[in-house]
């Protein structure tokens, strides 16, 4: 017997392709937009048609930006310091980067993260790019700005190697002791990391 | 400067407005969906424009049925019990005594739990139409199959209090510790009420 009508089974189903959610949460999201307002649905359902078509790739940085629009105007912008160029993952992490309101260089989208187990390569990131990118714009600082996880270390590793030291200056995001922490509280890695990065008073 | 294209911008708000999800997850979610084969958007689109139109509810249980369908086949069905009725919250925990399968009476789907805080009252749900069924039906027993919470036991306690426990039985499932626990790790909550419980061999 079929218990659940098939449109909610196929919504259900939908939904879970999503990463992180499971059956559970599937259920629970459609039987919320079920229950609410159907303009809830219909809201979602319009922008889920659009997203293809609203959002195109910076055809320098691999920046997000809106379709039709070849360069990101977080390059274009004549105020942007072309010669220091901060290498990140994904285009959220610009965002992350953004609300500093430190950083006025460019940046670097690689597009994912190297992880053999996924099958993710350099050929399937952004570095060849990256590489002809520091050659055309006398790039003079390269920031290694991946994340502190296992991947971004061996990724921030990958494109050192593969960086002339002599022609460009590379450098890491510190580690250490997020603000607000009790040194009680942090990791041994973390405050290993945070011993050897300390800086002069 | 708008460092999000604004299609996936109305993409993250309004995938914001499901339950227990926020401004990370969206954005998780969104850049999934963009990154992935657009089918998958597709499809998701497409499921939710159909949700509404494809489903209805039974207008004797109010389970979940097909458009169109007037009684749901989980109270049609002539091997149903008809006098036994297990009272539940939500449609989808139909399917979770379904899937015992040692259940062969029918239910009834009050369409949520009586809830002070979010203004959710006995009219609110459907606890008239339950006692209007058990005189129609000549109901024996009433299984109420709520939630082991607060709100789950308040709403039981209710409808207990407006059952004429002389012309009907009125039963609650039981409570005690789960298959599999350790007596060390149960709360004491739950060891005390499989205390009260317990059962002769």
């Amino acid at each position: 017997m079929q218990l659940v009508p098939k449109s909610l089974q196929s919504l259900i189903e939908a939904l879970s392709v999503l990463p992180g959610v499971g059956p559970k949460s599937a259920e629970r999201y459609a039987y919320y937009l079920l229950r609410s307002d159907p303009s809830n649905a219909d809201k979602l359902s319009a922008a889920l048609s659009g997203l293809h078509d609203g959002v195109g790739y910076c055809s320098k940085t691999y920046a997000l930006v809106e379709k039709g629009t070849d360069i990101s105007p977080l390059y274009s912008d004549e105020s942007r310091d072309k010669s220091l160029v901060a290498v990140v993952a994904d285009p959220f992490d610009i965002i992350a980067l953004e609300k500093t309101g430190q950083y006025t260089g460019t940046y670097h989208v690689l597009g994912g993260l190297l992880s053999p187990i996924d099958g993710l390569g350099p050929d399937d990131l952004h570095i060849p790019e990256l590489l002809t990118r520091i050659d055309e714009d006398n790039v003079a600082e390269v920031i290694l700005a991946t994340n502190a996880s296992v991947e971004g270390e061996s990724t921030a590793l990958y494109i050192q190697k593969h960086l002339d030291a002599d022609t460009v200056k590379i450098t890491r995001l510190a580690q250490g002791l997020p603000v607000g922490t009790d040194i009680d509280y942090a990791d041994q890695i973390t405050l290993g990391r945070a011993l050897a990065g300390r800086t002069n008073l």
